[in-house]
């Protein structure tokens, strides 16, 4: 998939059109565009860490560029976002510690001498390796004080997600930091009204015709809402957001991409996600699915369904691998069949692993990430229905950029909505909840849109 | 389970007490109450083969004794239900054909001398094994002939399933009688209706401290309507019913019982549905699926997510497995390491097989069958929710009056309706169609509470 489009839609940002009405009256509102370090601004962010104010004036995303240094450890996303008239010291970072993935946001200046300003920078860790999380925090750490001649201390750690608790002392010991924890639900909220309203090229609609449709702006932030966003991570939780900082856990399922991550590591041998990814491109799933054709010989057309519908996910597997075993058996005498039927009976761990053999890892995964797909769209449609709310946007480690999941889920939201509902998209999916918590040190009416409000 | 209960309702069955309005008014309606064998009867039905009435006055499920000898090729439900009034002949069979198995229903005399009236007897075979199943009707139709003197043809075959459609020239062509195909969905509500409406101690709800609370007749029968009719075979269908032969398919989903038989005969090497169920019976989910405390520590009361609340199914599994491959490789030289890392990039089908080996069968398939009854609880209440319907009636092979499998679909439907809906099961879950397809043949008000009309 090209992580670019040439059917971009109409580009508004970065005017200024339409400031919210608190703007003007917010008696602590500074100016808005600074150009140059003010040695004023470094002072007061050293002194109040918590205030610096992000200066998105002019973002965009940077696709083709790495400041960071690639490691086996961790996985920098290449789209960075370039914050060309952002010039104060930033001193927190944020991170968001999911069920498998840890999300890592900072900003570095230009390396480039000759530019000012600087870029937020998004990397993932396996929640298992958090230590070389912690350590990575650590080295940001040395370099923030090395930079800003600050001292160690002033660097602050805005964390989220289930780690943000489980692991509050560790990181805390480890850099001898304050580390503020903050609300999971209410940080992938702030990220994704951060990214819907402030970065152009963000959100984008997803089918065949057009895999990556990028969405102007709204014509004014509070038009957004209502919406549901459904984030895929291990697991799934849905949540109706009904205006700024208004959100509601409304549903969530355990079948998200903890399951097809698990499921395909037993049954196909790849080793990670882009493997099963890939896996599953190449994959035919009628060869394990059970389709309507398979049960019909035909459409079933009275109520609709195609004969390349899919019945049942796996339904062939089961018939196809006792006939295998059926096979095997006649080949043998009868005292033997009886021993390996007796010995199964408790479920052995030997035998299954043989005859997985006869279907191909490929077909597995490309069934199994429909599956999985199709029942998270599904279920997000269920739920914007009983809310009605037309607006999906799909958020989490699970999608990764991957065209067949946004195709799955898009196709998922259009089938069973009949096209009254839309599923969005994100090109920094994984990062809601780190960009929340690293835009809960705001001061009120940052942005150039200002379209957050930390109270 | 146990399949009796000392909590039966009050019986209200038998009395007659409700006729439906249009009972008295037809004109061809006959005595509902013949004691013996009347000759006309025989004969009628002989000409008709359609139209013979089943006489359900006091019918009752047996449940001990088994008149059909127990074989391989299929499974004979032991409870039969005794219709001890009805002395016609009964020149039909049914079946219902999924894509997994094929349900048989048919009628026979008592083979004990002093008892008049006879019996429904269920039957299932595998729907591979479809000849089985069809060497068994013509064995019922040579019976048929020796016993009633009639001619094979006059032997008629309901059909119903997708089967209906794709064996329907093979069933033709073996028994040289006529098919007659019904549609399924008609059929399974028609199958539900009965079921609810005219036999004692089938409907009953579970709960773990009451298994199996039998619902008493409703006060009459259109009163049991609307309903959400939740049909769990390779795949699950959602009909909502709202009126006698009123229903609508308003959905579904692939995640059903092909994909838990289809995944664990791949994962456990169990080899039968009843040993994959008692399997799960001595399974510990909390091995595989990543728990709201596994990630948070703790609970997550902000949104009251309790700390044993399952996140992630199999969301364990790929980190478990990951770091079990690594302590192995750590054994071996990195040119070892760095060859094996290769030789997975395409997902090897040899590999996985021997690392799966560190998860218990149990545990895999406990795992598998909260997810996917959990999913299903959880998409039928959503469109219960959305179609404003209290009562969600669980029907199809899947749940085999599983204690586990009710016991997660009715939490699922508490606990995401709050209370206000609640998940009826039926003893014979698996036979809806093929019964609905046997009770096509019947002529108008026929049955003691006169809830069938087939015009």
């Amino acid at each position: 998939m090209s992580p670019h489009s040439t059917r971009a839609g109409p580009e508004t940002g970065g005017t200024g059109r339409y400031p919210a009405e608190g703007h003007l009256k917010e008696p602590e509102s500074r100016p808005r565009r600074p150009t140059a370090v003010s040695q004023s601004d470094i002072h007061e962010t050293i002194l109040h860490p918590g205030t610096v104010r992000i200066n998105v004036q002019g973002a965009f995303i940077v696709d083709d560029e790495l400041v960071t240094p690639q490691s086996d450890d961790y996985e920098h996303d290449p789209r960075d976002i370039r914050l060309p008239n952002h010039t104060a010291v930033v001193s927190h970072i944020a991170v968001d510690i999911g069920g498998s993935l840890a999300k890592l946001v900072y900003f570095s200046r230009e390396s480039n001498a000759i530019s000012i300003g600087g870029r937020l920078n998004f990397l993932k860790f396996e929640t298992d390796k958090i230590d070389t999380c912690i350590e990575f925090m650590r080295k940001l750490q040395a370099d923030h004080q090395q930079l800003n001649g600050s001292k160690p201390e002033e660097l602050c750690v805005m964390a989220t997600g289930g780690g943000a608790f489980k692991y509050y002392d560790r990181i805390r010991e480890a850099l001898g930091v304050e580390v503020i924890r903050e609300d999971e639900m209410e940080c992938l909220i702030i990220g994704l009204d951060f990214f819907i309203t402030e970065i152009p090229m963000e959100v984008f609609t997803y089918s065949e015709a057009e895999p990556m449709s990028f969405i102007p702006f709204p014509p004014q932030p509070p038009s957004i809402y209502p919406y549901l966003l459904v984030n895929i991570g291990s697991g799934v939780s849905m949540i109706k957001v009904s205006g700024p900082r208004r959100y509601e856990r409304i549903g969530g399922t355990s079948l998200g991409g903890g399951t097809l991550w698990g499921l395909l590591s037993l049954l196909t041998g790849a080793r990670n996600f882009d493997d099963m990814l890939k896996l599953a491109e190449k994959g035919d799933n009628s060869t394990v699915d059970l389709l309507v054709g398979d049960i019909y010989g035909t459409d079933y057309n009275k109520i609709g369904l195609k004969s390349t519908h899919i019945a049942s996910s796996f339904g062939k597997v089961y018939k196809l691998k006792r006939a295998a075993e059926q096979e095997a058996e006649d080949g043998c005498n009868s005292d033997y069949k009886h021993h390996a039927a007796e010995e199964h009976i408790e479920g052995s761990s030997e035998i299954p692993h043989e005859s997985a053999k006869q279907f191909r890892p490929e077909d597995i995964s490309r069934s199994l990430l429909y599956a999985v797909s199709n029942n998270i769209g599904q279920i997000a449609y269920l739920h914007a229905e009983k809310h009605n709310l037309a607006h999906i946007y799909f958020g989490g480690s699970f999608i990764g950029g991957h065209s067949q999941t946004m195709n799955t889920l898009s196709y998922a939201i259009r089938f069973w909505s009949k096209g009254t509902k839309q599923a969005y998209f994100l090109r920094h999916e994984g990062y809601l909840g780190a960009v929340g918590a690293f835009l809960k040190r705001q001061p009120r009416n940052w942005g150039r849109r200002n379209s957050f409000d930390t109270t």
